[in-house]
């Protein structure tokens, strides 16, 4: 068993071309691919239908398979960051060992559907739990091994995705260890100390059930990839990137950089108006978004250190890493010169 | 003769209770300050008023002195940067010299008023050029310790904003050695190889003549306090940035960063729409505008690095360091218990 | 005793020369001014600091006369609407009496200052009760009267805003006979069915009382001036600002319409999506606050029939007039050569 | 012959299910569709995908049929606008004359491809001029006949698109002898005293022909509906719409506005600043485009007249109606009860 990450670029919402190319070229097979991540040039807020439009440009492009894989857009690719997707592909194959002895791991699970008064409750999160615990057994990973989740889950109101999210983040903290599960749903967006460091989680309209992709590295995956994260304390936290690169043994240099195949970065807009005592002024613009603002920095922030501006930024980091924080995550081929 | 270098917060842009307290307290001689820079938190586009309220609030309470400092304030503070002033003074006595030997110097000089079809021709870059060697001999620098030269120029059209940088970038380089004095005004916004890397330029309607500040070390001036700067290549040029904290030997640990006493950066969004082979979208957004993108952006970078979101960060790079780059400068302390 | 209203334009938020021409004509004594309202260029959100210049502009102008006016100000001219400003003076002379018998009115009163555990309670709307009822007294007009109150409450927190509105046209509604004074505060934000069709409210931290303007006709008062005023039933309510016009006597035509001197309009994006059974997108734009939109709507609707962008328009229309409605009110002179 | 026209809601720019429940109804014959003209809930600027996203969502429904229809849509349903588009089929049958002797008539042509060079050139205006020609005789109407002419055509760079609608508002002109055919293509957006009072133009990337929609009054054409149009002096032509309903011989009434099927409006931002005298925001604004800014407040004019938010009002009104104005269209039923 192996796993294959290819970044691709798109031209816009409705192009595909680049995973269409590698398709008939036969590098990837569709019925592989298990998850698609992805960040698309909208606004990444309500009405961002940029992910929609992608969506339904990849189910035509991949037809029958389309049900198959996860489909995980962020909208909004403010300042240096760059429009592109990453697919994820799981290959029964096994093939050379990771020089670590553990290698990239992918699973992935689904919930039942949701009933809308289940939203935001602990109902919400011990579904996430177990589906959490499902995607890392199927993918042979203990919870030790376990370096990103990513989860989409439903919302019906505006109000309920904070909710949904910090369900999210507390499933996926319990599962991991890193939340005691006697937690009560009213620690939800209240009790700021409880984090999973390792979730990176959204929530939609667009979904009913809650889907979890499990990225980390397992003895039984071989391969040249593999994946590590580290908390961000706020937003300014270069040393955790720094630290994400030195845990994959990378250097900062050209052909160190070049092993990056992925990463990732989940934060927020710290609430109490402050960082490191300075007042921002993202949550009082009338005229852009906070969610835009953070993005920005953060993206500014990662893309500098690793000089590239494919990474996967995402806002709404309740109960995912600190607050004012969140996490960041890159995956890394242990040769620059492997592909895919 | 010393510089001191206070770096102010404010609540919004007609707060300037940081900088009335220190005139109370004597700590500041208005007499003595010779320019004022800073971030207030409009959009950073031709409707931004906050710059325009800020200063009158600034001369309100100056007074009578209002008309001697250079105001330089740039709007937006994207993403993590947080509203701020940088108040600029020189003093006459002579106090402990700079362990390097030559410390913050600071001078002003202001061209004559510009006809309206002089903006952007080679008198306008000659008469600059004038005003930066004026300023550089009334505070004793030669144009190898400059480090950093502000100018606002005058425009009367948005068309006339890029050429009036452009002018006052190629009259800096030309002072500065950086750019032969043999230049065409054909080679404004043309010829993207000529450029000064100490230069940032902003032009606006609200003046008629060049201001210009220009900042270096000089061994002719005592004290604690000096500055490095350098180019930018790109948007993701962590490298410089990291590069400026070396110039100055400033570890990047609290004690270290405690040093750093302001930070500006100039920069533009990539005009080829890519950046290191990339594609951007912030030259086609419709809702958010190209220079609050890039400003997010650098401010995030140089933001993580220094560990504070106070920094100078302006838009339109014509000719001020490489094509899709700019340049980062800092001033430090040697000391960072030192204050003020 | 008569009214005078002049309507003056600005070039920018920090321009007051109109005003200050006038003064140094002596066709406007500073002390006979009792109220300016306008409307300035920002984006009328909470970082919208085009009030705040404008204001300190004005006051830098009236000097020490610059405490008494009340200044009320709107940010936010999106679409036709221009920015501009009404000097309303009242002085002490009878002049010729309006032709209905009945002239234009203006009477000002300031509550005490609020407690914050005050703000948007039955307290807060009794204080504005009685501010009304004083303003009309000290105005000579009865509550059939008055057409048009505008009222600025304190807010703390932006939850506070609309509440503190709710409160306020409460109280306007109490005064004039619209709302049974046996009102709960616990029909703040939830009875639409409440509402004053005279009360225009906003709320700020800028203020820690409410100011309260009243407008209306009354036979004490003399000169050509009078007001007029509609509920609108929503946002397409054409017949409600032809309603005005009728009111005055005026036809339009370019002479009819001239004889308007000042219009206010106050409405709100309808909070259930729809506008007459169709869907709007108002409550669902990232990139544009619904304020924004229904600004500029009403903007375009109120200047098409009056042939003039010089309107006075505002958001956040809790309990004055019908939901997803609002009111217009027009100043006439009954003559349209009548100058000020 | 005879044409229908249905006026459909969208919930999301990938929601085609009103269309579909027609299809499934056999209300609408796919075969027959001609052209789908809508508002999309976008920006309207070039990174507005809601279009793309609309016309592939469309293409899945109508499958094989999908590339016979005309598609044009705009993006920006600003304040009370609402999303929705407008289904033009062509019947074979004829049916009931309409009471005026002239029925509804629509014919489409498309152009050959464009080379770049010949964008915004006398060629294109003379190829558009053709199409138009050609679209009136395979529809059966005289020049006279025609009302309203939509026109997409192709640019490469966001500087031809003013060109291109330039030269396709030339085209229009000339075909409908509103243009003497002696024009210099140096006239283009140079000579505004030019211009057709018809046409309405857009340009974009995403075609390479022109295509045109002609819409007018036909005796050949059967049926109900009929089609008026005026041009609009200026933003606040509220005259130019009631001059429409008049023209339709429909009153303000539930009953007579009932009779609207469709209204189609074209506009631009003054580019003087001014409006009647007075000085607008809209080109400055740096945070909502000008664009956002004229569909709101023509919207709000429009949709209050009608009472109904669902116009299509777009713009860019180069030489499309008087400099600062534009022109305002409608389809209306004879009969409120008649159904498409």
């Amino acid at each position: 068993m192996h796993a294959t990450v290819h970044r691709l670029a798109m031209r816009d919402p409705g192009d595909v071309s680049a995973l269409a190319a590698l398709l008939a070229r036969r590098e990837i097979d569709p019925q592989q691919i298990v998850a698609i991540l992805g960040k698309t040039e909208g606004n990444g807020l309500v009405n961002d239908y940029t992910r929609g439009y992608f969506t339904q440009s990849l189910k035509l492009l991949l037809g029958e398979h389309a049900e198959r894989p996860l489909y995980i857009f962020s909208g909004g690719t403010e300042g240096v960051l760059s429009p592109h997707y990453v697919v994820f592909s799981a290959k029964p194959q096994a093939i050379a060992p990771h020089p670590s002895g553990k290698a990239l791991a992918v699973g992935c699970a689904v919930t039942r559907e949701l009933q809308p008064d289940e939203i935001g409750t602990r109902a919400q999160a011990d579904m996430v739990s177990q589906a959490v615990k499902q995607a890392m057994r199927s993918a042979l990973m203990e919870a030790g091994d376990v370096r990103f989740v990513q989860v989409k889950g439903p919302c019906v109101t505006p109000a309920s995705m904070a909710y949904s999210r910090a369900a999210g983040a507390f499933g996926v903290g319990v599962a991991l260890g890193e939340i005691d599960a006697g937690f009560s749903e009213n620690d939800f967006l209240k009790d700021a100390t409880r984090y999973s460091s390792r979730a990176s989680v959204s929530s939609g309209v667009e979904v009913r059930v809650n889907e979890v992709m499990v990225l980390g590295n397992s003895a039984a995956w071989s391969g040249p990839l593999s994946i590590a994260s580290r908390p961000m304390q706020d937003a300014l936290d270069l040393d955790a990137v720094l630290g994400v690169l030195a845990d994959l043994g990378i250097e900062r240099t050209p052909a160190g950089l070049a092993r990056v195949r992925a990463a990732m970065v989940k934060g927020e807009p710290d609430t109490t108006g402050r960082i490191r005592g300075h007042r921002h002024t993202m949550l009082i613009d009338g005229d852009m978004n906070a969610q835009r603002h953070i993005r920005g920095a953060l993206g500014g922030l990662v893309a500098g250190v690793l000089g590239d501006g494919r990474i996967f930024v995402s806002g709404g980091a309740e109960h995912q890493g600190p607050a004012g924080g969140g996490l960041v995550a890159a995956i890394a081929a242990s040769d620059s010169t492997w592909r895919a």
